[in-house]
């Protein structure tokens, strides 16, 4: 099955303790779209400016992903500008050009409406919801968030968490969202506002997936996928990202939703974000191969596995 | 076998967000030496002052901790106050006492000289030296400290380290000792200075081992046992003496060093360390069960278990 992705293409400038790099391809749905093309087809649903080229486009092609739902609008494309200093799980933003996304109003192509699984990424909840509604064969919708919506849009954000299946999000987005800081209480508060499952990620420790009693009839004990730095952590941006894609992926490549498909899916999340930090932008999520990725899957696998 | 411990024994007054207590009793070596007495039989090195009652004496004693080796000082035992707030990973301390424990001088009863595990808990590291030379039967030698002595009596320390078998920190005091930032690469400059393995505490997200090349002839891959508070975490203190005590004892009453059994240690060193946050002081972990210890054993493991 196909994975459908809404969310930001970007050009980024980062800095970070082992350089800078300036207006790089960047943005959610592009971290999301190569991180799930290793496991299945991805659509991508996103906005760009004038300022785009072919040959950025072409980084999306060369992963068979599909650009027909990227929409070309007067101006230029959003861009965002960062920096990585003492702590490399914290960006200090320098600037934030929204540009032709401040007015973004998804369009979804008619050949994307027969989508199954489907990740609204960081963006305005009320247009996560518009999506979720607009593609009425959806079995799955995984959705991110952050704590700019949980403070300024929270009643929008309740609402779109009520279409939700999985809300993927870190420690702090999850004890803000649930105004509560023991890790397991504010997972099944957040449940109670409507996802199935909610994926915790705890950067370089890995993630949690916590369930809702009964959901996909399976039992409601978490579970965690652990994670580790292998290389040098160059850029962490994009990690967040990359996980969501490597799980959403994961599942829509497997077509159904059982514990040991959710088990193995956050630990391809996991796996796909520790490659993206190891290189600026999206190089090292360019450049994997599936046996890279079950060979660190392996390593991540053994690293928790008692006999 | 048995295991000895030798480190503080102290009167804490704690301030959590569940409220405070006064002059409770603390210390590294009375959390140690209680997490392990449910594995094996410890051996308890300390100095507490003439305020130490036979009641207190009594919480060791009921769980066949060997007070011999407790001695009695003119004056007040040690006296910490601190508070955790915002933050349940950091505590705020209030005051220091040091009293009887400023001129401690660690003496090992005779009937401990057959001391084959031992652990020296965070001391000054030229007192854990001299505890480790006079034991000269010790077969596995684990080992803790603080910001304190890696800032403050560094190479006191580093001396200490070749005489380790297992150094246990946390991810802070791993960095700083290193002066590196990436994980892996901080644990492989720590191991450089002398220890087989190091145990990386990674407080709610569980711990990481990491392995010299050919340390105990098994490999060199880490290992992560995860851990989740379970329930609400009440008061911190001790949850890294617990974790000790807990990885200590299980090796201890295996009276071996396997690849297999310190992966186990690592778990009933979470498993340990998560009970001892839930009640203030070592109230919960005077009453627990060995079936309650392994049953969240399994917990613990179905957590991150892949078939």
């Amino acid at each position: 099955m196909s994975v459908a992705v809404v969310g930001s293409v970007a050009f980024d400038s980062i800095t970070s303790p082992s350089g800078s790099v300036e207006n790089i391809l960047g943005g959610a749905a592009t971290y999301f779209s190569l991180a799930a093309s290793y496991f299945t087809k991805v659509r991508v649903v996103a906005v760009v400016g004038e300022d785009f080229t072919p040959a950025q486009e072409n980084v999306f092609k060369k992963h068979g992903i599909d650009t027909r739902g990227i929409e070309r609008a007067k101006g230029k494309t959003f861009r965002w500008g960062g920096q990585y200093l003492d702590n490399l799980n914290e960006a200090k933003t320098d600037f934030t050009e929204l540009n032709v996304f401040q007015s973004f109003q998804p369009r979804i192509p008619k050949e994307y409406e027969d989508t199954q699984f489907l990740f609204l990424a960081n963006i305005q909840p009320t247009l996560q919801a518009d999506v979720r509604r607009k593609l009425n064969r959806v079995c799955l919708t995984g959705c991110d968030t952050m704590n700019f919506w949980i403070r300024g849009a929270r009643e929008e954000l309740l609402q779109t968490l009520k279409l939700v299946d999985v809300l993927l999000i870190n420690d702090t987005e999850a004890k803000m969202l649930a105004a509560e800081s023991n890790l397991p209480r504010a997972a099944q508060k957040v449940l109670a506002m409507g996802p199935q499952a909610l994926v915790i990620k705890h950067g370089e420790y890995g993630a949690t997936i916590f369930f809702r009693e009964g959901a996909f009839g399976i039992g409601h004990h978490p579970f965690r996928a652990p994670a580790l730095p292998i290389e040098e952590v160059v850029d962490p941006t994009g990690a967040g990202d990359s996980f969501a894609g490597g799980f959403m992926g994961y599942i829509a490549s497997q077509g159904e939703v059982s514990r040991e498909v959710l088990k193995r899916a956050l630990f391809y999340g996991g796996v796909m974000g520790s490659f993206a930090v190891e290189r600026f932008g999206t190089e090292r999520l360019e450049s994997l191969t599936r046996e890279e990725i079950d060979a660190r899957f392996q390593i991540f696998r053994e690293l928790t596995h008692l006999e």
